[in-house]
């Protein structure tokens, strides 16, 4: 049985009951613009700071970064006010890292030596990343005042929280005696220089050379003699 | 009675018996005025050295050194080229002072602890010098080809020294079992760090802080239990 079209009941149009799907904008929310422009200049510095590492400072130019990113020149600008300012944030990322990693450490409790681990960790973990490893192998007089004072401020916060560790470990047994003005200063340069020799991608995996530093330092080079044997009680029991 | 001056004598004018005194002459010998120049040289070499410690390489002038020197620029360039130079020649001393101190400390003998315990020495003492300290202070990177693939070359041979001597004490039993690449770059880490945070004339001497390190990198940070007490033989006899 044929029906003509016109038998049949039209479709009703859709009512628009809800507010009409706006088109979405092809420009970014002020938000979203933000974010956009953190994580660019983000990527400015983190390039920047590679490129300082593996060239020098002195030896890398802005059209450099701007090349490895594929944009122009003029396009950093939108980001950074020049060379100078780059490496400023650079480092001043790679202390911020480093200080808030060492306050979480000390948060997370434990004994001094516990805590001193942590912040080793911490430490390490940061100098083979790309802004630890410029807080490392960018000297400091490459900074301009008054940015290097705030710089130097901040590093010696660094050396004060090692140091105020080891000086508990000292107190409560842990760590061997020692002055801890100098202990601390041999751990920040035996984690340090591994900003200076690692080759990241290179015969070793950043998480092991971490652990096998740490062991180091920790245990010292020469050979600890066996920790002496704990005396067996005279329970009357037998090993099962 | 008066005599006329015909009347005397005349004084006998003096012989040249021997060849006569010579004149000294104000003119330094030909081997007199090539160890000055070394010696002036060297001062021009130590003081840029001790500039670029303290402000950095790119933030001293040839005019900071001559001025330092109470001479003028032009008279710099009597004994160095230009400031590429010199920073080559004061990096060049450094390694070229640690190299023979290494094979110095080899040939005085001992089993492999002892000798890394010199080498130790050695590296510290100089990293505390001037040109040691311009060593690490100041990146490989500011150094242009060729002579930066030189330097490098000879950093490795430095690395090579330290990482024999360390196999060799894992193998004699007297060095911690480890990685002994990972451990010789700690070494040099806490070592080269000294050049780092280390103020001439300042609260450490000189010695002490090199005693320091090498007994913190040595011993560890962690406390060492006491050695095994040796067994008391029964001899018989009672102490006296």
């Amino acid at each position: 049985m044929a029906t003509s079209l016109s038998d049949q009941a039209p479709m009703p149009a859709p009512r628009p009951s809800r507010r009409p799907r706006a088109q979405p904008s092809p420009w970014a929310r002020p938000s979203q613009r933000q974010q956009q422009r953190e994580a660019k200049r983000n990527a400015v510095l983190t390039t920047a700071a590679q490129l300082f590492n593996e060239r020098g400072f002195h030896a890398t130019s802005l059209d450099d970064i701007a090349a490895h990113l594929h944009v122009s020149k003029p396009t950093l600008y939108y980001y950074v006010k020049n060379k100078d300012e780059i490496l400023l944030a650079c480092v001043q990322k790679g202390l911020h890292m480093t200080l808030e990693g060492i306050e979480a450490s000390r948060q997370a409790g434990g004994n001094a030596l516990d805590q001193l681990r942590a912040c080793m960790q911490v430490y390490a973990e940061i100098v083979v990343q790309p802004f630890g490893m410029c807080l490392i192998r960018v000297g400091d007089e490459e900074v301009p005042e008054p940015s290097r004072t705030e710089l130097r401020r901040m590093k010696s916060e660094i050396d004060l929280a090692f140091r105020r560790l080891v000086t508990q470990g000292v107190e409560d047994g842990s760590i061997a005696p020692c002055d801890p003005k100098i202990m601390a200063f041999v751990i920040a340069g035996g984690l340090s220089w591994i900003g200076r020799w690692y080759q990241p991608g290179g015969q070793y995996p950043e998480n092991e050379v971490v652990a096998q530093c740490i062991d180091a330092l920790l245990g010292g080079v020469l050979k600890r003699p066996p920790a002496p044997k704990p005396v067996a009680r005279k329970s009357g029991r037998t090993p099962s």
